[in-house]
């Protein structure tokens, strides 16, 4: 087997941030406010793989900081995840996350909503636990990060709204939703271990590219992976009309009876209530659709461009990694994000 | 006309903040993600007494700071503030506030629920553009308050649910979900201003007190009050059976018949569906109900008792206050403080 040492490594500071948060909840009351804090500690302490966290940490290291010094703010970017989640789950009205129900489910919307912001809370505290002479500077980051996710969210929900999103307009956002919280952790990193800015603002640039492949990948995997990896059906953005880079690049390049079929997918995707949706997700009609709209994606070259996309987004993120020290943490985050990117689910 | 002098500081210091709010505001885009913008453009510039605010200000002078310093973090607890409406309004179904109708209802609950986000955000943002060596205690505060907001608030919903609320439990609530704002600002004041940690300690309690007192003359004024004034209609609480300082303490007193009444008051407050409820608000049935518990209240002696309560905490807050330097802004905390415990709305 290829790169044990870093699985290994991997699972040591995945492990170094659950103990951590687990510590962090452990603190909360159990008998006050105790809906808040059970369903807290549901969201924090069940599964996530620590991926920002661990990005974080190992940003730290790779411009020769402590890597123990950045566990509090590793902390502080999964529980700010946490709350985007918890909050986008109530958005989209999302009934399972992780396989199992989310909060507003589970419990309800009120406490869902105040569990959001309560982790939010918690995320400051543990990022303003953190020792660092920069510590203004990373406040702000994480503050600019927080900003950059929201306004991201805010445009995704508009998009759903619309049927002229242009490609252009869906990469910007997820330049903010989904590459704005993963630059915040590799930033947050690097101003921790004390890199210059040259090397903080590679580790932004590492973060920014690496956020944008990891969302084209997670776009492109919704067609592509295998069902039981993946732990949710196959097409199921298809179904609901997501505005992706899939479906967007197709738009750019159908004409006749293809570009109708995706036109068609899009409208589904404006008519919010589920029961009404033209594609009845609940018969035959389900796998017909998601086919021949894959059919489209590959006769058009949609899929490959996204893998191109994929590629190119990765060449970047690890070209930016050039200009850090060689040490083994900057090795990490090549591994790492090797395996984001080419990961099945 | 008494007291010309402070009306009028308090006047320019509230345009100042109002100002200062103003342009946090302009600088947001207002082409992009625009119902996110234009809905906390909306919360933010249209109304206020930004009462949190002068707090700020005048705790810092207290101590001997700059007021002008004080700015950037008069705004973050505004900010923080209206972030807590705008998701205690979701959470409660307020169809309006200040008179105009709720962001939920104006746009809807999506909107709402990332215009709160974004508002605890820039609150950050105004914070961290603070210039002091107290920076990471300033942010720890404002980060505490948020959390006391947070848990008062999951309280005040979890004794919606129960009939078996304390007097005692019920001022828990109030000292986190109105004095935990109110100490966390007249504390940053202090800390702010670079008061001794026993100046910060008497600000942070004058703020604890202050509050409480705040949190009783609500309370009070929802039967006491003229209805003009209080621009909205009397017995307002008891028609939804609010756990209020009143209906527990006279929970606490009476027997019989009277505490008949008041148990399907408070049984009135625990059916969430208002078409269901009890009491009819539409019919003459309402101000039956709440002459009814008005003069249960008065009968035995809640009324006055709550009275004396809010004498208590503002003498309290003011003893605090006895610990600052003598000057300017130690007075118009006095008289500002008397006069919220004396407002009539």
């Amino acid at each position: 087997m290829k790169h044990v040492a870093e699985a290994r490594r991997y699972a040591v500071l995945r492990r170094r941030i659950d103990r951590y948060l687990h510590t962090v909840m452990k603190k909360r009351p159990r008998s006050t406010a105790r809906e808040l804090w059970d369903a807290c500690r549901y969201v924090v302490e069940t599964g996530g793989k620590r991926v920002r966290s661990t990005l974080v940490l190992l940003s730290c290291g790779s411009v020769g900081g402590r890597v123990e010094s950045a566990v509090h703010a590793g902390a502080a970017v999964e529980l700010m995840h946490n709350f985007t989640l918890v909050h986008d789950d109530i958005m989209d009205k999302a009934p399972s996350r992780r396989g199992n129900p989310t909060v507003h489910v589970k419990w309800n919307l009120n406490n869902a909503l105040l569990v959001g912001d309560v982790l939010l809370g918690l995320g400051y505290t543990c990022l303003l636990s953190t020792s660092s002479r920069n510590i203004q500077r990373i406040a702000q980051s994480y503050t600019t990060g927080l900003l950059e996710v929201c306004e991201g969210q805010a445009l995704d929900m508009e998009f759903e709204q619309r049927d002229d999103v242009t490609l252009r307009e869906y990469m910007q956002m997820i330049g903010k939703k989904t590459g704005g919280l993963i630059a915040m952790a590799t930033e947050l990193g690097g101003l921790l271990g004390g890199g210059t800015p040259r090397q903080v603002h590679a580790l932004r640039d590492f973060g920014a590219h690496l956020g944008r492949a990891f969302q084209i990948q997670d776009d492109l995997l919704d067609v592509v992976a295998e069902e039981e990896k993946l732990g949710k059906a196959i097409g199921g953005d298809i179904v609901v009309g997501k505005r992706t880079f899939l479906l967007l690049t197709a738009l750019e390049r159908a004409s006749g009876r293809d570009r109708e079929v995706l036109e068609a997918v899009l409208r589904h995707g404006t008519e919010t209530d589920p029961a009404t949706r033209a594609i009845d997700v609940t018969t035959g009609e389900r796998s017909r659709v998601v086919e021949a709209v894959t059919d489209i994606y590959r006769r058009h070259g949609v899929i490959d461009e996204a893998v191109r996309h994929i590629e190119r987004s990765t060449a970047r993120a690890t070209a930016a990694l050039d200009l850090l020290p060689r040490n083994a943490s900057t090795r990490m985050l090549r591994w790492f994000s090797e395996l984001l990117v080419k990961r099945a689910s």
